[in-house]
C-alpha cells in the first residue's frame, strides 16, 4: 500500500480500496482526466469528506478494531513529523529554552487522586489498569489523561531555590480519554496519539504572566506556519481547566461547518498545584514560597485543522512547510520519446533533490491523468510536467495545487522560480484561509440577530455580555449546541498594555451595563 | 535544574542534589580540580555507577513513584533524539523505504488472544485496562507488550495482491511489560518508552531472507554509529520469539560486568502470523498465498549500551553523533581580562555555531574546574579553552574527553581541526570499545575451561555444541545465570554464502560429533 516503494511502483495499484465501501455520493470528475473522484462534497458533507480524505490520502486508517483509535499511515506520519518539528523548533529556541522530557504513561491512583479539582474534571474519562498478567495490582494505575499529576511530584524534587527557576519543560506523548460514542478522527479520540504539553515553573505572578505571553506567541507562530487562522479567547470561568486561574484558548472556525474547534489551550495555574504537590522554593530573600505555574497543550487537532481549512473537493492542499512532498515531477510520455523525457526528468529530479527540495519523480506506468489525480488528492503544492515539447523549448511546466494555472519556466530559472512559488503558496494558503475565516465572525448588540446569524450556521457572534454563568445558561438554551467561547483577546490585561473597554453596551440577557463583547457559537 | 537555561545559569546551582542520598563510596578527585566526584567506581560497582550517571548527567530520573518507570530529562532526551534519528535515517532510506506509522497502544483482548503462541510468551507480563471511568469495559484492553497483534489485522486489510508487496513499516512507541522486582533503568523496565519495531511483508521465503539480511545490515549500522560492539547470534530454538521460525539477536558484552545484554532482535516469522490473522495475497500467477513476514526491534537499551560501553570514572563519553553538545567552550578568566576573553569566546562560539557544530559557551560565574567537571561528567567530546595567553598567540586549546591530552591550534585552522577531531573521536571510541569487547570472547573445546573462564566473570565462551535443549539444560546448570546465547553468525546460512563447518569437534555434553561452536555466558 505504500506510496514510497520505488521498485514496484510502476505496476502498483491502490489495492486496499476494494476492501472499503464506496462513499455514498455521485462521483465527480477530476479536473484533468476521467479518473473518478470518490470524495464526498466538502461543502455539503464535510464530516464524510474529512473521514474519507484521511483514508484516501493515507493519513490515518480508523478501521482499527477499537473505537476512537486509529493508525497513522506513512504519508500522514510524515505530515505529523513536520508538525512536531515546527513545535519543537519553537519550544527549543525560546530565549530560555523549553527542555523536552518524557514522563511515564502510568500514574498510581493515590498520586492521581491528590489534586481533587483536576480529578473531578476527568473522573469519567480515565482508563484504569487493574491487572499485571493475571495478578490484580495493589494500586490501580491511570493512563494519563494529561500529565500534571505525573509531572508535579517530580518537579517538587527538582526545584529547591529561585536559582532553579524558571524551569520550562514539555513532552510530546500519547494520552487517553474514555470518550463517549461521538468520537471523530483526530478531533475526539480515545487515544490522543500526539499531545504536546508544556509545563513551566516560576518565581512570581509576573513571570507567570510573561510566560503566558510567550506561550501565546509560540502558538501564534505554530498556527501561522500551518496557515491555520484562529481566534484567541479567554474561556468563561465555568469552562476553565480544573485547578487553573484562567484558560486562554485558540479556536479555529471550520469553514464548511462553521463550528469552532479548540486547537490549543494555555493555562495560568497560579500556585494551586504547587500547594497540592508541595513544589516550594527558597526566594532570593531567604523565605519559602510555592512556585507559580503555567501549562499549555496542543494535540493532533493541529493536523486536523490544516487538513480541514485548506482542503477542497479534489483533496488536500498542504502548506509546503508540512508537505511530505513539495514538488512532484510527472513525465509527459509520447511513443518513442519516453527515454529522452525520462532522462531529463531524472536529471531535474536529482537537481531539485540536491537543492534541498522535497521532491518525488512519478515514473509509474500509468496515465498522466491518474498521476495528477493521485497527487492532487495528496495535496502536493507543485506539480512539474516535462514533455518532449518542453525539452525542445528548454522549459518546464509548473502547476500549483492551490489555485488554477500552469506556467512555463525556462529550465535555467526553474530553481529560483520554484523556491519563490513555494513561498507564495505558503503565504497564499494562509491569506485565503484567513480571509474566509474573518467573514465568519459577526458582532452585534442584538441577541436575536446573533442567534439568527448562528442558527443559519454561520460562525461566531460577539455579543455584549456580563460574564455570569446564569445569564450564559439562559442564552445557551436558545440553540442546541450553542456555547460561550469567552472573552476576546483584545480585552485581556495579560495580552494588552492598554485594555479596550466598550461604552454603552448592555448584557444580552440581564441588560446590566457591561464593557466587553463575548464570543458565542457552536463548537466541536 | 535545566542545564539549558541561559538567563540565569551564571548563578545556578544543581539544587536537586541535596534531595538525594550521597552514593556510598569514597569520593574521588576529578582530574583537573578539587571538585568531588561522587560517581561510584565503574569497575568495582558498575550497577551503581550506571544508576548514578543516569541521574547525575540528567539523562533519566527513576525516582518516579512507580517501579520500572522513569523520566527522561532534558539532556538524556537529546541523546534519545539523536539515537532515534540514526534509526529513522537508516529505515527511511533503504532502497525500498520503511514507512513510519503509529498504531494504537490498546489491543482488545479477543484480538490479542488470537495468536496463542505469542500470548503464551507474554501472558504474565501484560497490563490490562479493565475500566473506563467507573464503568467496567465490555472487552478488556491490553497495553501492547509488542505490536504484532495490533498491526497484523490492519495489514490484512491493506494487502490484496503481490503488487502490494513488499510492504515495510515501522513504529517507535512505548510498550509495557509487567516485569518482576528486578527492574533496571533502561534495561529491564515496565514502560519501555522507546521501542522501535519494524514489520515487513513479502511474497516469498527468499524475499524474507533478503529482508533478514537488510535488517542485520541496518542494525550493524546503528550500533556502529553508536560505537557499540556486538555479537550476532541465532538464538536456540527454545529461546526463539514465540511464533517465529528463528530469531537473530545482537548482544553486547558489558565491559565491566562481562554479562551480555540483548540489544536487538530480528525475527523471521514465516507464514505463521499470516495464517492466524489471514494476511493473504494474490500471487503473480493468480493463486492465493499467505504473506511471509519478518519483524525486528530495538529499544532504549541502545542508549544504555552506549552509556555503559564508553563511560569511565569521570562520567559519560559520548560519541559525537549522539552528543547533545559536541564542543563546549570554557573561557579562562583572569582579573581585568574577562571582557576581552569573553568577547573572543563569544565570537568563536558564533563561528562554530554557524559552521553547524553543536556547541555551547559556558560563561557561568563558577570556577573553570567546576566547568571541566560538569562537562566531563556529561561526556562532551571536546572542550575548547580560550584564555588571555591563547588570544595573544592567536590560538585555542582543545581537550579531548576520550583520551588524555591538550592541543594548541592556531585559531585560523581550528574549524578544520575540530571537524577532524570529532571524526577521530567517533572512530576511536568505537575502536577502543571493540578491542576490549573482542578480548571477552573465548573459544575452547574444553567445557571445564569454558566454565572456569565464565565463572571468573570474563565474558562469553564458544564451545562445541549439538543444539539439543536437554544438553543445554545440563550445561546451564553448571553455573548460576549461565545461558546459551546460540549460534554464531558465521554458521548461519541466511548471512553467509558459504557456511563454515567445523571438523572433529564434539558436543560439550553428549559428545556427539558436531560442526558448530555455540556461544554461552551470563546475560542480563
Amino acid at each position: 500500500m505504500s506510496i514510497n516503494t520505488k521498485k514496484k511502483q510502476s505496476s502498483k495499484k491502490t489495492a486496499k480500496k476494494p476492501a472499503k465501501q464506496p462513499p455514498k455520493k455521485v462521483a465527480k470528475k477530476s479536473s484533468k482526466s476521467q479518473i473518478q473522484n470518490t470524495l464526498p462534497d466538502i461543502e455539503e458533507n464535510f464530516s464524510e469528506w474529512f473521514n474519507e480524505i484521511l483514508f484516501q490520502a493515507e493519513i490515518l486508517d480508523y478501521r482499527y478494531n477499537l473505537k476512537g483509535c486509529g493508525v497513522w499511515l506513512g504519508y500522514g506520519f510524515k505530515i505529523r513529523r513536520a508538525f512536531l518539528q515546527i513545535m519543537r523548533d519553537l519550544l527549543d529556541n525560546t530565549p530560555i529554552p523549553h527542555d523536552e522530557m518524557l514522563f511515564p504513561l502510568l500514574i498510581p491512583e493515590d498520586q492521581f487522586m491528590k489534586e481533587k479539582e483536576t480529578v473531578k474534571g476527568f473522573e469519567d474519562q480515565v482508563y484504569w489498569v487493574t491487572h499485571g498478567g493475571l495478578t490484580p495490582l495493589e494500586v490501580k494505575l491511570a493512563l494519563r489523561p494529561t500529565s500534571e499529576t505525573a509531572m508535579y511530584p517530580m518537579a517538587a524534587k527538582w526545584i529547591r531555590s529561585h536559582q532553579d527557576l524558571p524551569l520550562k519543560t514539555y513532552q510530546i506523548a500519547n494520552m487517553f480519554r474514555f470518550e463517549g460514542k461521538n468520537t471523530r478522527p483526530l478531533i475526539r479520540v480515545r487515544e490522543i496519539t500526539t499531545f504536546k504539553e508544556a509545563h513551566t515553573y516560576h518565581e512570581s505572578k509576573e513571570d507567570c504572566a510573561n510566560q503566558i505571553r510567550e506561550a501565546v506567541s509560540i502558538y501564534r507562530n505554530i498556527f501561522d506556519s500551518l496557515g491555520v487562522p484562529y481566534l484567541i479567547t479567554q474561556r468563561p470561568k465555568w469552562d476553565t481547566f480544573p485547578g487553573a486561574d484562567y484558560t486562554i484558548a485558540f479556536d479555529c472556525i471550520f469553514l464548511q461547518t462553521r463550528k469552532a474547534l479548540q486547537l490549543g489551550t494555555i493555562h495560568n495555574l497560579g500556585q494551586r498545584f504547587a500547594k497540592t504537590y508541595d513544589i516550594k522554593f527558597e526566594t532570593a530573600d531567604g523565605n519559602q514560597d510555592y512556585v507559580y505555574q503555567t501549562c499549555y497543550g496542543i494535540s493532533e487537532r493541529g493536523v486536523a485543522s490544516l487538513i480541514a481549512i485548506h482542503g477542497d473537493n479534489y483533496g488536500l492542499k498542504l502548506p509546503p512547510v508540512v508537505a511530505p512532498i513539495e514538488i512532484v515531477i510527472v513525465p509527459i510520455l509520447f511513443k518513442n520519446k519516453e527515454e529522452k523525457v525520462l532522462k531529463v526528468c531524472n536529471e531535474f529530479y536529482k537537481k531539485l533533490k540536491k537543492e534541498g527540495f522535497k521532491v518525488r519523480l512519478d515514473n509509474r506506468k500509468i496515465s498522466s491523468g491518474r498521476k495528477y489525480f493521485h497527487w492532487e488528492l495528496r495535496g502536493v503544492p507543485i506539480r512539474v510536467e516535462i514533455g518532449p515539447k518542453d525539452i525542445e523549448k528548454n522549459q518546464i511546466a509548473a502547476v500549483r495545487r492551490d489555485v488554477k494555472g500552469k506556467n512555463f519556466i525556462p529550465i535555467d530559472e526553474s530553481i529560483k522560480y520554484l523556491s519563490k512559488l513555494l513561498k507564495d503558496i505558503q503565504e497564499s494558503l494562509h491569506k485565503s484561509a484567513k480571509k474566509r475565516h474573518d467573514e465568519l465572525i459577526f458582532r452585534t448588540n442584538d441577541l436575536e440577530e446573533a442567534i439568527d446569524f448562528i442558527d443559519k450556521n454561520k460562525g461566531i457572534a460577539e455579543i455584549p455580555f456580563c460574564g455570569e454563568e446564569e445569564c450564559a445558561a439562559s442564552i445557551e438554551k436558545r440553540l442546541e449546541g450553542l456555547k460561550f467561547l469567552g472573552i476576546p483577546d483584545r480585552y485581556l490585561p495579560v495580552l494588552n498594555k492598554k485594555v479596550k473597554k466598550e461604552k454603552e453596551i448592555y448584557c444580552s440577557h440581564c441588560m446590566k451595563p457591561v464593557t466587553q463583547y463575548w464570543r458565542i457559537g457552536k463548537t466541536y
